[in-house]
């Protein structure tokens, strides 16, 4: 049996076609066009769930389900998608208009949760039953395996983990608290006090590596200006890896997985963010003496969309 | 089928014969006595199992097991206790030294763990698969269920839900972290606000009710001070349920029970903390339209550490 994934982004749709072991057998994608509607959106998910079967020669009879990730969530007592952040969706059927082109059975779940699932069935987290997958990108995505399987929440508006309070007080959030964890852990975090950093210090490493254009500050500048030794860049560095850490703390408190995963853009930083983190939590958990959650770096990239979207099904 | 539930405290041992419902049948109880050291303790214990099936008329091959709820975890790995808040334990074999007396399957968990899992069972959240329980005491305990069952986590070392941290840099907590959660939403953190409160208004009514003795200030002067409307009290009361609910938002984002039940003693102010707990939260949940974790308060009080404990070997 297969399976089709769909990862549904503000830029672009990727499908794949999907084996029972998380293996893409063949992926197709097209632009998302988010100007042009919900419903021109949710028809070309339904062409390209055909377009991957048939590119592999594959009967849709031989395909399970269809699953989809999006940057939302569905409402369990409508079955709708609320909405999604920038694509602008009020209220979309998406199963209901899916299933008028392919009658099959049809899931879907929040981005990060989905990847999420994809590298506890196909990725670094494989086998395990209780983890917990961050997205540290532009804002700061959760997802929740327990026990082998997804787990939103009872009413689907869990693992929302970008949004538990950490900074209580601290910077404005969209959500409309301040003090959000996604605030200060998340890729835009690192711009933000990278920037004021290299205000702070003109002959910092930061600004050399942008000529002086400071608009042009990413967290890759900021990472790699850290990595070549920069002081103002560790500084920065230092301080993003603390605020991450006063999160996984919260989670490793809470609910105690077997493994928390890094992804999204700031995981690319790679061994020098998890030997930075991993040496700050041992003094930040509660029980010191007692084993916690491993930390680890995803590792199916971009493809961990269109394979935990698939995995919903399975 | 009868259970036997022990819920061991700094000051008093409590043991209770309970039916399958969580119904207390017999109750027994011994001081702690904790100076004496552990084995002592726990021969009590077992002296309390025999005890309460002794005064019920309930032979012990009719009680299927024990189960203790106590200040600290059990290590998966030795199944010891590594230590227990205020008994100076280390690394104690409960489960060993008990049954050289009671031949049954014994079974522990953490005090606020097991009053959580009463309240599942027998008390506000009966039924309810996904609980989240909180002691606000002095200090700030959690227990979880999810399924309908105890979530403690892969190590064991979960639901510590009042060292998440929501203020970073904040006060300095015993765990070695700034800003823990339990250091703004205990009693103690009631206490300390209305101290700080009562010394710049002299005043108040917080101070007028203790005769002007600032030290003899608690989690009820304040809380009582607030009720009769005073300004001063109100003011820390106000702040005090932004606190708590900075911590209640982090649990419904994270894993968004159905219910979040408040005891311990703070949760004494009844209606009043309930009312001011829900008028605060609707503005701070992420999703703003979708339902979330009613609050409510817990109705076993001090039967729940026995009716849990018994519940643990259901």
């Amino acid at each position: 049996m297969y399976y089709v994934g769909i990862d549904l982004g503000g830029t672009s749709i990727k499908a794949g076609l999907v084996d029972e072991n998380g293996k893409i057998i063949r992926k197709a994608t097209c632009p998302t066009l988010v100007e042009r509607g919900a419903r021109p959106v949710v028809d070309d998910m339904a062409k390209l769930v055909l377009e991957v079967c048939a590119q592999a020669g594959v009967s849709l009879d031989d395909v399970k389900a269809v699953g989809i990730g999006l940057p939302g969530i569905q409402d369990p007592r409508t079955g709708h998608v609320p909405f999604c952040t920038n694509l602008y969706w009020h209220e979309v059927p998406v199963i209901e208009w899916m299933q008028e082109t392919i009658n099959k059975p049809i899931f879907i779940d929040n981005d990060a949760t989905v990847a999420g699932l994809a590298e506890s069935v196909a990725g670094v987290s494989a086998g395990i039953k209780n983890s917990v997958f961050l997205t540290l990108g532009t804002g700061l995505g959760g997802g929740i395996v327990l026990n082998g399987k997804v787990f939103s929440g009872t009413h689907g508006v869990g693992s929302e983990l970008g949004h538990m309070i950490t900074v209580e007080g601290g910077e404005l959030c969209t959500c409309g608290n301040r003090g959000c964890w996604e605030r200060y852990a998340s890729a835009t975090a690192i711009i933000r006090m990278g920037k004021a950093a290299a205000r702070e210090n003109p002959d910092s490493l930061i600004l050399k590596s942008v000529n002086g254009d400071e608009s042009a500050i990413t967290a890759r500048t900021v990472i790699d200006a850290a990595k070549a030794g920069d002081p103002t860049a560790l500084k920065v560095f230092d301080e993003y890896v603390y605020h991450l850490c006063a999160g996984l703390v919260g989670i490793i408190n809470f609910i105690d997985p077997e493994v928390i995963v890094l992804g999204g853009g700031v995981s690319h930083a790679g061994q020098f963010l998890l030997d930075a983190v991993r040496a700050k939590l041992p003094s930040m958990v509660f029980y010191k003496t007692m084993p916690y959650a491993r930390i680890e770096l995803a590792t199916l990239g971009n493809d961990a969309g269109i394979i935990g979207a698939a995995m919903l099904g399975r």
